[in-house]
């Protein structure tokens, strides 16, 4: 089915007055190419957070702010905020992040913070500077974890999850911890879940980013609403076999590390498929003595898998490791396993992941439902009880961590434009959910 | 079923008289514990061709042989020959390797030459020094390649088949180069094709070996006749698929270069099947980028596939081809083949086989055939066009060229028996194709 509306008739939308709108969605794919030249070399993006660069950034988008009426501030993890006050202390937040990994792609993070901008800009000449509700944009302080190894930083410190004694420890290539890069920008470590309180009023989050997958690009369609970020088990998995000489060892004698591993590729796939929406990767094998003349004696493979779902996360690792029992069991061989990092589903809200698909089909025609295979400040945010929602916008190669990342700038376009529209909708859903809870308030068999 | 003779009734069989045969086979393992005192270390054997130690042992073994009257010669290649002459200059040849791999086992090639001298002396006592046919015992030069990584080297220099510009370059781990190597023992490389005048009279070759392999150790067997050994096709395969995110790419999107990969295992067990008695093996398996979070992009395997009928081996070849392009297929990923190695298949004389057969049945009650799936000297020499055969007798833990190498002694005395029994009929099996030979000769359709 083909695609309608702006995608496909730009001209004849472009003949319709934004009487009620006067969001630019070409300034923002503008300040984005402004942002490159800032901040990127010849391999890429450079914003790696904490670093110069990075604070260059943050400079950068003090003075697009100081244009706004905001007030603007840096948490205690380092997070900058800047607040547009509502009639009502409930607060829409709009999140982004502005590093980037090193050699990095020109929009993975900083295209949520700069269309969080432009909208700022809307929702503050459309309301005269007092909206129905506070409207709130948050650059989250090193999602990307490219320097100490550990994403998500500036969120999870502010949901409360961050494993505090984990990430006292990490230190980055030149040997220098966490802590101390911290303190280099003013921030100190022991005291950044004091960032918390930034979430206290917090009613919802909304937060855009390219999808970093194929999946919109393989449908033609340019927007999704995303479902939620994946849970993950990660494993390792190794068969314990006997080494043996290629020529002189029956078939039926060998106990082949190799052929119980390698039966659980076709088998992840088929138990990735039952589980409707999750994925299984076997990402590495190693074999030992790895060797063209010997049967194989120790092969680990590794295993990632992802699902929305906790129960049928659970259900997949369950089957996975039924599976490398009965495959050790017919090759007679051992397995074992290793747990390497789990992180349980953040499910998005319902009611926000509704009114995403409304933005999207209001400024497309089409919009489609996706779970978010990797990881987004959003799932921190989620996990500390904001109701949460995110926006894709379709990659081109599903390539992303990387200059070649790509968006078609009319796809550009039209997510700034959904995502404003999501902002408007989630701030009546808000101001519409305060309403609910002052009547509950005021009910008078509670009021004497 | 029971093994009878021998191995069950010791006590017995030691009261039958050797009437015409005074072999003492526990000689031969008394002289392999003389050897082993001489020429092994903590770590097992050290008998590396052309080194110190290896011209220890060929001293050692010129000691022994000066108790009979054989002549005595090293030939072009360094391989020596002890010959006792017979009534015809038509020889049997009794073939083994002095040579071992560094920190090798105690009976990997030395057993077959001890062996050797134990049945000459017995046919010299037997024959008052004058037996039907001419006797000839060889020590290989070089069986195990150990040094130049190049094995059968005095045996495919005297079959004609060794690869003289190969050879040439081949340098040990000091870069010392083989004919400088050869140069420092008294052999001039350019000339050790000479040695294949030495075969000029061969009529039959037999060798004794230790299995290296656990089938008769599973059919709890001491001794087997054997077939021939394998032909080889050894190759590297590689799948060429994309790398993506684990979590961002659905998997009917995928391109896994180790889902095909992984096939190939199951695949590869039952076209040994097929085959008869073939085996495969998948020893090594690389993958790129081979982390956690992504799909495989390139995963290398390693084929080695080994079959005593040329073309059955040919068809498994082929059959793994078809199924990594029907992989390669089923998964919109690429596969490329590399050839790193084959040898033809070298089968055994059928008359030579039955009468080890019958040797062996005479030595203790039950005998078997299988294929040798090591290459051995014998392979050269049948390559040579001289009717061959092997005995092989049991191996404990299946291990060899390894200090842990070991076998039964009543298995090496039964062995010895037996291989001597074949020494015998061989013998006659020489003689009586010979006086065939004769017959033809005087066929009165041509003579005149």
């Amino acid at each position: 089915m083909p695609l309608i509306a702006r995608v496909e008739f730009p001209e004849l939308f472009a003949m319709i007055p934004h009487v009620t709108t006067p969001l630019n969605s070409k300034r923002t794919v503008a300040e984005l190419k402004e942002l490159r030249t800032l901040t990127a070399d010849d391999n890429g993006a450079q914003r790696v957070a904490f670093t110069p660069t990075w604070m260059t950034t943050r400079a950068w988008l003090k003075s697009k702010l100081a244009e706004l009426p905001v007030e603007v501030h840096t948490d205690a993890a380092g997070n900058l905020w800047a607040s547009l006050r509502g009639e009502s202390e409930k607060e829409l937040l709009i999140g982004g992040h502005m590093d980037s990994v090193p050699d990095g792609g020109w929009l993975d993070g900083c295209l949520n913070v700069l269309a969080g901008i432009e909208i700022l800009r809307r929702i503050n000449a459309q309301y005269n500077g007092k909206p129905p509700v506070t409207v709130r944009l948050v650059d989250w302080a090193d999602e990307e974890g490219a320097r100490f190894g550990k994403s998500l930083f500036g969120s999870s410190a502010c949901s409360g999850n961050l494993d505090m004694n984990e990430a006292r420890g990490l230190v980055d290539k030149q040997s220098i911890k966490l802590p101390d890069a911290l303190a280099n920008v003013g921030i100190d470590f022991e005291r950044v879940k004091d960032s918390g309180k930034e979430l206290k009023n917090a009613a919802a989050y909304i937060e855009l980013h390219i999808e970093q997958g194929p999946v919109l690009l393989d449908l033609n369609l340019p927007l999704g609403a995303v479902l939620g970020t994946f849970g993950v088990e990660r494993h390792a998995i190794t068969f314990h076999g006997q080494a043996a000489h290629s020529g002189s060892t029956p078939m039926n004698r060998r106990k082949d590390a190799f052929l119980a591993a390698a039966k659980m590729s076709p088998e992840v796939y088929q138990m990735a498929e039952r589980s409707g929406n999750g994925v299984c990767t076997i990402g590495s094998c190693t074999t030992k003595p790895g060797i063209v003349t010997s049967v194989v004696e120790e092969c680990r493979i590794t295993l990632d898998q992802r699902h929305l779902d906790s129960a049928k996360l659970a259900a997949m690792l369950a089957e996975a490791k039924a599976a490398s029992e009965r495959f050790a069991k017919e090759g007679n061989v051992r397995v074992s396993w290793e747990r390497i990092w789990q992180i349980p589903p953040r499910p998005f809200n319902n009611d926000l992941i509704s009114l995403c698909d409304e933005a999207i089909l209001e400024t497309c025609g089409k919009s489609h439902r996706l779970p978010s295979g990797p990881l987004h400040d959003a799932a921190e945010v989620a996990a500390a009880g904001v109701p949460t929602v995110m926006l894709f916008v379709q990659s081109l190669h599903g390539i992303s961590h990387n200059k070649i990342e790509d968006t078609q700038e009319e796809h550009l376009e039209l997510c700034v434009t959904a995502f404003d529209k999501l902002a408007e909708k989630a701030m009546g859903w808000v101001n519409a959910k305060q309403l609910d809870d002052r009547t509950w308030r005021e009910d008078p068999a509670t009021v004497k």
